[in-house]
């Protein structure tokens, strides 16, 4: 089975089973939007309303949401919606004008960072972000060598798709791009990842230079979601930073995913103890409004700014940073790191007690509200178990709820739900996943 | 004198005459922001509210805009807020779920382009639109080559940026980039203008391909903003467009300026009655909020579709395009590219009766709420006169009018704002550029 562009997605040649109303917007979305846009899932989900942790079909049909992180503060947010609405009313323009409300939220926003990190630029995106911090990484160090982990996503635009070893072979990384094996604790070994994590950037780096490519930055989602989710043992990127600093590179903390409070602390890096030289933000920073950012050591800003004007037309405008500031009010307010940390520790705890015995569930882990189950096809030997990861997925989305996966072969069930998930609705999942695991068809694939 | 890397931006060096308001807010974005954020004017803008076509400052004066095109159905526009707040609380999620809002404002943006163009991907920016049609070029036509005009500006991601001249020398072009001199019929002549152009292009690919780069793309911006606004005479770009075709690259049409009615009509190269391979949009398309696409011959898309996966987290999502919805309606049903034809003929008829006789005033071009005046030195050389147009542009904020200039020196006054600027606010316009021509230092500047 050749491996398909993008995991747990959806089938367009498996359309004509289903009903009618889904299969009228399939024929609209070929027709209009093309042959690049993807839908999740076997059976498609119609999205028609949403609310806190909750995704309403068109039939009303209510889903449990365990997969979206941009609505972070919870799907239709009334602080933010109001937040919104009531800038929209006085002014939206940008940032060549003087304007109190980006000021407001990047003080405020600067305020979650160590002292050192007090600059901030904004974008629109996370792949924006990641554009901007590699062109002020290659800046500043005045070389070009880039090390990322093996399935990697950063973003899209042609620059950071082609440092994106997660889209495939379809798009060839540049020859200034290095990868290095995901920090895998459950197959490396708690007390050895760390340092061969970061063996393997030395090595990484010295490969460049070799080939003629200075040193620039190592970039790295501090939870690796695309690479299968690996949190554990908190502090393990100590070295690898330490190696990075001593090849001359920047240590870029990509935050798009873990960032705001996901992890049970405000920031993946926090848990690591080291503080990084840029920092990325998108997705849930404006809980659905487009608005991302760059936090920097101010130093490395100075001969970027020098070389070139950089000015982001909706970057830090109005509306995106008022629904911003509305969306770290409430996880400042509402405690959602707090809530994701103990919502995290009761989700890991049940999925270790329903798959007592089961040898394919190999490893859980994660942290806060950022959870895996790793699927294997062997203990032993831990192959990953793709083929189980998305029997679960699709099981689970018969039953209401809205999961993906994760990983290179899609065998890591990816647990990540809006920030206001409780303990009432871990345990809808958990049932639900008990019953998946009761099933004929996964006792079957799991060799039970 | 070095030229700044922004024309008409502030040099903080001068904030001490400032009031302390001012003062405070300055210090703060210094402190937060970091080097790369500039403001506009020798004095700069605190903008507090708006509506329309007015800019209020926090001392509650009204200024005039007459530069801003992103709030294109105008500032606060009440249909656009009221779509953007009731969607918001209904839902905001992404394209791997269907959904009827992105399908609905695909399907009525099309319907406004030629039947050959029937695909559109959605993205949050003009830059991140830009970064996507070099992708699709360069995969569809498997060359790299890429042919801009000599000040353009297509971008901020790394990929656009280096081949977005305007930028500057801190900003190296890619060895597979060339430039050529913009169509600028004042300078060349109206007659030869659209066969120059079109031969510099030819000239271009050719010396592209001599250096190993096979033709990908030419790309301008359908009314060369930053080059210093060159729209006529109608038609001019068709050689151009042969040319591009005959060298095997694709025609890529920059809409992010001109498009949505800014010229009189929806847009650009229609004036031309060209049809482009891939069309950019940007900066009015959602009035505000963050919203960018790029339209497609659909074959176009097919080999990049297979390659890669591209999925723009933000991109397409209910809420920004229900603002994009309301603001296409807003365009359709307030003629707003009807009005647009009519108040920049107005405009430019009354800024040729203010300047008749004075040389300095070499030309006045544009179409639709798009117009420029170019200041020379000479109307014999017609060498650029920017110490003109900026001391225009400032004295213009004196007195209330938020205005800018383009073109390499910044001698081109730059006419664009909100699409609802009506004759009563043109005459306000000219009001006050009447009251500045008659200024001693204007006349002296301008050699009368």
């Amino acid at each position: 089975m050749t491996r398909p562009l993008m995991i747990n997605s959806f089938n367009p040649e498996a359309a004509e089973n289903l009903d009618e109303e889904v299969q009228a917007l399939l024929e609209r979305r070929k027709k209009v939007l093309g042959p690049s846009y993807k839908l999740f899932y076997e059976t498609p989900v119609h999205a028609a309303s949403a609310e806190g942790v909750w995704i309403m079909d068109s039939k009303g049909k209510r889903h449990l949401d365990v997969y979206n992180n941009v609505p972070s503060v919870g799907h239709c947010n009334p602080k933010v919606i109001e937040a919104v609405s009531r800038q929209m009313a006085v002014l939206n323009t940008h940032t060549r004008y003087l304007n109190d409300v980006v000021l407001t939220y990047a003080e405020r926003l600067l305020g979650h960072f160590p002292s050192e990190l007090s600059n901030v630029m904004f974008t629109c995106t996370g792949s924006e972000s990641s554009d901007l911090a590699m062109r002020i990484a290659k800046t500043h160090t005045g070389g070009s060598g880039i090390v990322v982990s093996e399935n990697a996503y950063h973003g899209l635009t042609e620059q950071i798709a082609r440092m994106s070893p997660s889209l495939g072979k379809g798009v060839p990384l540049w020859p200034n791009v290095r990868t290095v094996p995901a920090p895998d604790a459950y197959r490396i070994g708690k007390d050895q990842v760390g340092e061969v994590f970061a063996q393997s950037i030395r090595d990484a780096f010295a490969d460049l230079e070799r080939h003629g490519f200075a040193p620039a930055a190592f970039v790295a989602d501090m939870i690796f979601s695309s690479d299968g989710i690996f949190s554990d043992p908190a502090g393990f990127l100590k070295p690898a930073a330490e190696a990075v600093r001593a090849a001359g590179a920047l240590f870029i903390a990509d935050e798009v995913q873990p960032g705001f409070g996901r992890t049970g602390v405000m920031w993946g890096f926090a848990r690591h103890g080291i503080v990084p030289d840029l920092v990325l933000m998108g997705k849930p920073m404006g809980n659905g409004l487009p608005i991302g950012g760059v936090v920097a050591r101010p130093e490395l800003l100075s001969k970027f700014a020098e070389n070139a004007r950089y000015f982001n037309t909706f970057g830090g405008n109005p509306v995106c940073c008022a629904a911003a500031l509305a969306t770290l009010t409430v996880i400042e307010e509402d405690g959602l790191a707090q809530n994701a940390h103990k919502v995290g520790e009761y989700l890991k705890i049940g999925l270790g007690d329903i798959t007592n015995g089961i040898d394919a569930a190999g490893d859980i882990r994660g942290a806060g509200l950022f959870v895996g189950l790793d699927f294997v096809k062997d203990p032993d030997t831990k192959e990953p178990h793709g083929e189980l990861g998305l029997f679960v997925v699709n099981a689970l989305r018969e039953r209401n709820i809205l999961i993906s996966a994760s990983g290179v072969e899609g065998n890591v069930l990816k647990i990540r739900p809006p920030l206001p998930f409780g303990i009432e609705h871990a345990d809808i999942f958990l049932d639900a996943f008990r019953d998946v695991v009761r099933t004929p068809q996964f006792r079957k694939l799991a060799g039970c």
